[in-house]
């Protein structure tokens, strides 16, 4: 037993806000094993080109170091915007260090006390962290037993609660269920406050799945955020971005922090728009082995949530944690997320993706011998 | 005229938060010219030995980049300890995009709605601005006439108010007073909560002006923040950073943003603290020529707060706006910050302040022969 005087000390020891009290901070576990399917990253590492190519735009700027950044990011704003498409101009692209701070902007500036945002879960759980963080208070609308969201039943809920901000997703994250637009035009036209459509996975959309893109023309409280962490196979640079109504950015400056964004974030990030060919030639890859993965789960016995993302949920299993342990014992990291019968698992090489399946096989042989089987079904 | 059908929506259009409404963008003016003395950037550029290094680095990480980067900068926060001295270890080291996430951050674990936080004005505007983004009631206590800090006045205000977290600097922006290790002294010991200590430009201090650091141990709700902006000429990097007791890194990251400090930012950083020999070399050089423009401008029959910084604040003027415009006409960017008849100039190159000295001489030659003589003394 430790004495109470000899304890280290805390950060419940220290005037913390009392809303945060008792509370963990976010995050998957980093463990290094050989095979890491857990935080949706994209597996193509850079080409020897691209690095070559990183290194040499680095170099040009590096000398200028000394010098804040552009606080206002405009060449890369130009060129995000023409990534984009959907005649989106540059005033209208806004851009971050991870598009986790785009949505902290974006409550900071629509949320904060006495406001409140919904969101339709399962769906990505740092939504509400922010929320709460910015004093936003949260609303849970539940998603349909197969992840998607009824009409009717959201329009209900924004009546009832009046939310000030509302996170729809497509695809959703960790269930990867796209969103048809319809829905999201039935959302906007009674939605009293802001409208954020997460596209953090679009690029990995099946074919005829339409980008909300394409409802922003009118419609200046829609915001659409995406990120190049997963298409642009660029997790380790840190660049979240928006499209919106160059009003929306107006009202982000007044939360924005002076020079968010580093002189080599931006460079780095337009070093990677230049070289799109390259970088989202990968994504028909990872398109193609992750309907391979959701065909052999589905052959296996699984459920398998429809996926439009780079990542599949699967179950259903009566003790989760278990196959997950089972799985991390054999250098497969998948992540326990979402709701408490599934796993989710990102698509990585074809290579690492038999490690998972012979993993997952032998550990769900191992638990049908065991005293706690898997419950299994096909209907979600 | 303009109907107001006609008008582009702006951010007034939008439902953002009351509180926020009518309020501007901080920023100073990005406005090329010859010579930019108004963010208090260090003039010294990296060398072409060290720009070699960065690209070095930035290749031999961006092999990596389809994969996050390390969410808790380990090493990173090692070199930052060893950098600083005093016994500081890497676990009382946490890092951010800047110090304003540093201030973002301890303003939203420690402050938030219905907490206040006490600053003593004039000082860093980012203070007030990031705790009315975080919802905390800003509370200032003013400086005396010479801008330090009275013990008892200080102490007074603390008892009245209460504050859940006070800001000191050392030295002060815009000011340049450092502040005497015994005041911080006195208000550790009455605070009721933290109590940062902002030394953002701690390296340019003249000799005998001792840092906080060393009243950490001891001290667990001591914060002192740094930033490689200034002294390490690294502004457009974005690396803030502060040292404190464990507790405090446990409770920040209860609202740090996931994954906030890309990979890239994380090298370039370990590089620059690796040559740090080189850059702080620098700083010698800066601080002489700040002790000579002082000298100069007191020469000159201005007014002249004591500078502890790479910046110097001079006066004073009954229309500051047309000095500073009678500087820029010349090609000399100052800062238009503080109290109403002072200007800060930032402490460049010889050369550069050899422009200023020419340029403001000129105009205040102009502006004693026209209708508003500025007014001057010496006293403060």
């Amino acid at each position: 037993m430790t004495s109470p005087r000899a304890r280290t000390p805390g950060a419940a020891d220290l005037p913390i806000r009392d809303d945060l009290r008792g509370r963990d901070p976010y995050g998957a576990p980093q463990i290094d094993v050989p095979v890491r399917l857990n935080t949706n990253e994209n597996p193509h590492p850079p080409s020897p080109r691209l690095v070559r190519a990183l290194a040499d735009a680095v170099e040009r700027a590096a000398g200028s170091l000394n010098r804040y950044p552009d606080r206002d990011a405009v060449e890369l704003r130009k060129d995000l915007a023409d990534y984009l498409g959907h005649g989106v101009t540059a005033d209208q692209v806004w851009a971050a260090n991870g598009s986790n701070e785009i949505i902290q902007q974006i409550l900071q500036v629509f949320g904060g006390p006495g406001r409140t945002a919904l969101g339709f879960e399962p769906s990505y759980s740092m939504h509400p962290t922010i929320a709460r963080v910015s004093g936003t208070e949260w609303i849970n609308a539940d998603r349909d037993a197969d992840f998607g969201i009824d009409p009717q039943g959201a329009i209900g809920a924004i009546h009832r609660h009046r939310p000030d901000v509302i996170f729809l997703t497509s695809p959703n994250n960790p269930t990867g269920t796209a969103l048809p637009l319809a829905v999201v035009q039935e959302i906007l036209a009674v939605a009293p406050g802001m409208v954020v459509v997460d596209e953090a996975y679009a690029e990995f959309r099946r074919q005829g799945t339409p980008s909300a893109l394409s409802l922003l023309p009118g419609n200046p409280r829609l915001i659409v955020t995406r990120t190049m962490s997963k298409a642009f196979a660029m997790a380790g640079t840190r660049l979240g971005y928006l499209a919106a109504d160059p009003a929306v950015l107006e009202a982000l400056l007044l939360v924005r922090l002076p020079y968010h964004l580093s002189t080599v974030t931006q460079v780095v990030a337009r070093t990677a728009i230049a070289h799109r060919e390259e970088l989202l030639a990968a994504v028909g890859a990872i398109r193609e082995e992750r309907d391979a993965l959701v065909g052999w789960l589905r052959g296996e016995g699984f459920a398998v949530a429809d996926s439009d993302a780079n990542f599949v949920l699967f179950g259903r299993f009566g003790d989760r944690g278990r196959v997950w342990r089972g799985l991390l014992d054999k250098g497969v990291l998948v992540r326990e997320v979402g709701p408490p019968e599934w796993l989710r698992v990102t698509v990585g090489l074809p290579e690492e993706m038999a490690v998972f399946r012979t993993a997952l096989a032998e550990v769900m042989g191992a638990e049908v011998m065991g005293e706690t089987a898997c419950e299994r079904d096909e209907t979600a």
